[in-house]
C-alpha cells in the first residue's frame, strides 16, 4: 500500500501535526508514504514528490506551518496558466495528475485543505481516484464537523492581542479596532470577542449600523468606560452594504485591507471625537505553533485518515462529532454551509455580557 | 428576584469568567446577585455573603482563582467541626443554610463545583431550594457534558511542561517521568501526552506493567532516541497494585506525593540505567489564565445557568452537548461516570503514534 | 511628607509595576502618596488626583497599562486649549499647576515619561518644584540608561509575532514585511529582528536601498529559501528620502499608516514577483503584561525613585547602569542621544547572520 | 581554518542560537566547523564528532536544548571509568583529546558552558591548545558578564509559575512553598520573587529562620491577606544548617528532593496551622523556548566567541559588559565570585515591597 498527502489552501496551525499522524499511522501498517509538495503542484511536474519517513515527521507535531507548503494556486481541473502575452488561461490538468499518480504507485491520497480541497477530491473521486480528505479551515466554516485543527489557534492568537490592546486602550481612554480573519463567517470574531471581552463584535452574519456602534462607545463613555474595544470580522457588513461606510473615493484602498476596519475607524472617531486607531491581524491569525486543543484534534483526524482509507471510505471527510471523530460523504458536508447562528445561545449570551453586534 | 452564587470544590481557570457571565445575565434582566464566600460557608455564618454588581465583575473574565474564594471543607450535610479535644464530629447545617438564605432573601442559587457540590445541590433541592449547577472539574470527568471549563487550561499547561522538557529530556538523554492531576481518570494525561508528544502515558483506566514501561524506554534507546519522555496521572495503578512498586518501607511517603511518580523513576533508573528524573506538576495546573477555549466555556456555562433559573431548571446542570448548551437532571449526571474510553480513537491514534501505555 | 505620581506620554508595560513599587517604597517610610491623573491633568483641573494606598496598588505589577491613565496631551507650560472657533491655542499653565500642587500639600512630584516628560520636569525643577523621573520609553532611545522598562515586552511582543509569521511564510513561499516601532531608532526592529531571525532589518540608523532589498529576496530565492521576512522600523529610511518608494500620489496614506511598510511591500512584489505582504503591529507593542525582566526593572526603577527623593536628587532620572541604579541629571540626559550603533557589535553580529540592512 | 564547538554542564536555554551563530559568523569567514558531541566525549572516542554547516544550524535558532547534547559527566582531565568490579576510577584523558583534536584538524575550540567548562578550558589552554569560552548558566553566577543566557528564560519560567499559583493560593487560603534552581546562589529566587511579587524569598546569601518566615505568614493573616507565595532557591540554608527543620530522620530524602523545600512546608503548616503545599520546578527552568533577551544575548556570545578566535583570544571569555562585549581572561573570571549583594539595591527595594527574606 502507498500512499500520498497533500496540503493545499491557507496555512493553518495544526497541519504538521496532522501529516506526522496520518505518517506514523501509516508506518506501522507497513505502508508506503510519500509528501505531495504545494498543493497539487507536485504532481503536475511543478513541485516535488517526497518520501514521508518517521525521519521526515520527528518534531514536527507542535510546529506551525506545513512542511509540504502549501498554495491557494487553484485546481488542477482549472490550472491557471500564464501565456506568453502575460494573459491567464485555465486548463485541466486532471489526466495528468492521475498519471502521474498512476506512475508513482499511489494507492490513495489524503487531502488536507478546505472547501476548494474538498470540491477537487470529490472531482477526482468521480475520475475513480481514492482520495479522503482532512477539512482544513481557520475560519471554522467546515460544516459536519464540531470544529476543525487551527481555528483554536486562531481564536487564541487573537485573543492574546486583545488582552494586549485593552489595558492601552484603557490607558489612553482610546477606541480600538480590530480586523480580524473570516470573510463569510464570524466565528473567530465572536469567539474572540467573547474571551477577550469586547464591547463591539461585528460579523458578516449581523449586518451592522454605524450609527449602533457609535452609540455604544458614547454609551460606555457616560458610563466612565471611556475606551472600546470594537472586534471586526473581515466580511462584516455595514447596513446598506460597504460603500455606505467606505464612500465612493477609496473602495480599492479598502479592498486592499481586506476589509472595512480602516474606514470604520476614520468614521467612529469622527462621530465620536473619541481618539480610534484599527490593527489588522493578518497572518498572524494562520502562524504559529499549534494550542494544545489544535494539536490533538490534528493528530486524532491524521490517525483517522488513515483509518478511512483502511475502510476505503472514499470521497469520505473526517469529522468531529464530539465524542466521535467519523466519516462523512463529501457531498453531504458541500450540501451544507455552517454560519454563526445569530439566534444561538453564544450571541444570545454575548448580548448579555453587553456586547453590541451594532444591529 | 434574588440570586447566589457559590464556587466549591478545587479552584479552576475560569471560575471568574462564570461568576462574572452570570453576574451581567442576571443583572441585565434587572435580578440581585449576591456572592457566598468559600463555597457554603458564607451561609454558615463562617465567611461572608456579599453584594455582586457590575463593578465586582470588572476585568475578572480572563483571571486565574475565584473571587468567592472556594473550600474542600465538606457538605454543609455533614459539617466538620473540631471539638474541645482536637477530634472533629460531623453535623447537618442544612437548616441552618436554608434558614440563612431565606433571611437573606435569596430566590435561588447557582452553585459552580464537582461531584460534591452536585450531590449537595440535590439534597439542597430535596430540600425545597432552587438551586441550578454549572460543572466544575480540571479532571474533564463529570459525565453528560462534553467538558468543562479548566480542563483546556490545565491540559495547556501540562503541554507547555512537556514541550520544556523535551528539549533538556534530549540534550542530556534523560527519562522525565511527569505526574499530572487525574485520580480517576487519565483526561489530562492522555490528551497532554498526546499534544506534548509524550512516549509513555501512564493512566488509571489502563493498568501499567513496569516492564512495559522500560522496554519502551530501551526500545527507544536502540533505536537512538536516547531520551524518554513518561506522563503518569495521580491515579495511574500498576498491574499488581501500588504495592508492587512502592515496596513496604514507603506506603506513606509516596501517598504524600499523590501517586507513583517517584518511585516509579527510581525503579526505572534501577532497571534501565538510564538517569531518570521525576517532576509533579501539581498546582501550577489548576491555576493561571484559563486559555480562549475556556474563557468562552465559562461564558457560555454562566450566562445558561441564569437561563435555567429562568427557567425553573431546579436541580439541573447546565451540559456543553456541541455545539449546544442543556440542561440534564443532576440524578442523570451522578448515574454515570466519566471515563477514557481504552478502545476509542483516541487511545488507539496514540498507540498509533508510537506511545505505550504500559499495557 | 506626601509625594504625587505623574505617568505621561505612551503606554508602556511596567507603568503600574513602577507606580506599585514608588507607592511601597513611600508607604513604608510612612509617606503620603497621591496619584495624578492623565499625566498632569489631574493637576489642571482637568482629571482627577486620587489617593493611592496599599490596596490601590494591589495586585498591579503583572499587568499592563498605567492605573493613572497617561496621555500625549502636551505639556503645561504649552498647553493646548481648544478655542471657540476651533483652533487650538498654546497657553502656560505652569502656574496652576504649582499652585494646585501647593494646594494639595505635595512635597515632590515623581514623573514617569518620556523626552518630554524629561523637559517638563526640568522646567518645573526651574520654577522650584521638586521632581525626580523614571524614564519610561518603549523605543529605548532615553539615553544614560542600558534600558527602560516596556522595550523587553515590546522586543518580546515583535519575536513571538516573528514566530509565528516565519511558518505562514515559509508554507506560502512569501515575503513578509513587518512594521514595527521606532520613530527615530531602530532597537526594537534590529534586537527583535535578531531575535526573531528576520532576513532584512530597515531602521532609520541605516538608509536602505530598495535593490538591495530586492536582492536580498532574490539571493534567498536562488538558494532554495523561497520566503522572507522583513522588518522595518516606522522611522526607516530610503536612501534618497522616502518619496523615492512612496511616489507622489499617496504620502498622505503612507504617514497614516506610520511608515513606508505598505509602498515597500508593493514595490518588493512588484519588483520580485514574489507574492508580498505587510503586517503593522502598532499597538500591540505598547500592551500586554510586562516581561519578567522589565516587572523587575520597573519594581527597581520604583523603588529608586523614592530614595531618589529622600536623598532629594531633584531634577535627576533614576537609571540602570549595570549592575547599578544610579541617578543622572536630567540635563546631562538630555544632552545625549541614544541610537543604535552601526558600527557596534549587534549590527556586526546581524550582518554575520545573514542580515541585510538594505545598505 | 577549522574551528570545533562544544557544549558542557546543564542544559540552559540559548545554546542553540550560540551554536547557531558561531557557526554562521565562521561559515561566512570561510572556515570549516565541527560540532564536539556531548561535552568533549565527541574526542574520547564516546561519542561523534559532525560537521555542523548552514543546514545544521537552520531554524534552531528559538528552540531549547543543544544539537550537540551536553552532560556532567566530567572533565577530560578526571575522567571516570567505571571498572569491572563496578568502582570508579578516574583518569586523566587529555593528551587522548589532544590527539583527537589534532588528528582531526581542529585549530580552535569554542567551549560553552559554566563554571567547570571555563576550568578544562583553561587546563586545555595550558597545554597548548586554543580555546575560547561562552559563558552558560541557568544560576547566574559566572562572574565578569552582567548575565549569562538562559537565566532571564529561567526566571520567566518561574514567574509564569507564580502567576499561576498566586490565584491558587488566594482562591484557597493556602501558603505555597516554590522551590527553583540556585545551589550557591539566590538570582533566580531573588528575580523570580521580586518580578512575581513572592511573599518570603530564601536563598543561599541570606540565612533565614523559619520564625520569622511563620511570622510572616501570620502577619499577612493578620492584615486579611490570607495565602503566602515563598520561593525558596534550592540552596536556601536555614539559621543553625539544614539539621534544623530536617531533623534526624530524613537527610537523604531531602537531599534527594534538592533541598529544605518539603520539610520547610510541613513545619510551616505545623507552626501556622494553615495548609501548605510545596512545588519543585526542577528541570522546567532549564528548557524550553529561549526569551528573546536570551535569543539577542546568546547571539551576540556567538558571534562575539568567533571574532575572539579570530583575534587570538585564547583562554577568554566572552562577557556583557553593557552595551559591550568585551573578552575576559579566565583566570580573572574563576578568580570571583558572584553572588546576591545582600545590601544591593534589588535586595533592599524586595524589603520595601514588603518581601521577607526570613531574617
Amino acid at each position: 500500500m502507498r500512499i500520498a498527502i497533500s496540503t493545499g489552501g491557507g496555512d493553518a496551525p495544526g497541519l504538521n501535526a496532522v501529516i506526522r499522524a496520518s505518517v506514523l499511522a501509516a508506518l506501522q501498517r507497513g505502508w508506503d508514504v510519500l509528501g505531495i509538495k504545494r498543493g497539487y503542484a507536485g504532481l503536475l511536474g511543478e513541485d516535488e514528490v517526497i518520501p514521508l519517513t518517521r525521519d521526515s515527521v520527528r518534531g514536527i507535531g507542535h510546529t506551525g506551518g506545513t512542511i509540504l507548503r502549501t498554495t491557494n494556486r487553484g485546481s488542477p481541473f482549472n490550472y491557471p496558466i500564464v501565456q506568453a502575452d502575460g494573459s491567464i488561461k485555465y486548463v485541466d490538468r486532471s489526466d495528468e495528475l492521475i498519471a502521474n499518480a498512476k506512475a508513482l504507485g499511489i494507492d490513495a491520497i489524503i487531502s488536507i485543505g478546505g472547501d476548494g480541497s474538498l470540491k477537487i477530491a470529490q472531482q477526482l473521486v468521480d475520475r475513480g481516484m481514492k482520495v479522503v480528505c482532512v477539512p482544513k479551515t481557520i475560519d471554522n466554516d467546515v460544516p459536519c464537523t464540531i470544529n476543525t485543527f487551527g481555528f483554536d489557534t486562531a481564536v487564541s492568537t487573537v485573543v492574546e492581542a486583545l488582552d494586549k490592546l485593552h489595558t492601552t486602550a484603557e490607558s489612553h481612554d482610546r477606541v480600538l479596532c480590530v480586523e480580524v480573519m473570516g470573510r463569510d463567517t464570524g466565528f473567530i470574531a465572536l469567539y474572540a470577542g467573547m474571551a477577550g471581552t469586547a464591547d463591539v463584535v461585528l460579523i458578516p452574519e449581523i449586518p451592522f449600523s454605524i450609527d449602533k456602534v457609535c452609540e455604544k462607545v458614547m454609551a460606555r463613555e457616560r458610563a466612565g468606560r471611556r475606551f472600546s474595544i470594537i472586534v471586526v470580522a473581515e466580511g462584516a457588513i455595514p447596513v446598506g452594504g460597504t460603500e455606505s461606510i467606505l464612500g465612493e473615493s477609496m473602495p480599492g484602498q479598502a479592498k486592499r485591507l481586506g476589509g472595512v476596519v480602516d474606514p470604520l475607524s476614520r468614521e467612529i472617531q469622527k462621530r465620536t471625537g473619541k481618539e480610534t486607531r484599527s490593527l489588522i491581524l493578518g497572518h498572524l491569525q494562520r502562524g504559529g505553533q499549534p494550542t494544545s486543543y489544535d494539536r490533538l484534534l490534528s493528530t486524532r483526524f491524521g490517525g483517522a485518515a488513515v483509518r478511512a482509507i483502511e475502510e476505503q471510505a472514499w470521497g469520505h471527510m473526517v469529522a468531529l462529532q464530539s465524542p466521535h471523530i467519523v466519516f462523512v460523504p463529501i457531498p453531504e458536508v458541500l450540501r451544507h454551509t455552517k454560519r454563526v447562528d445569530p439566534d444561538g445561545d453564544i450571541v444570545m449570551t454575548a448580548r448579555e455580557m453587553g456586547i453590541s453586534f451594532g444591529d
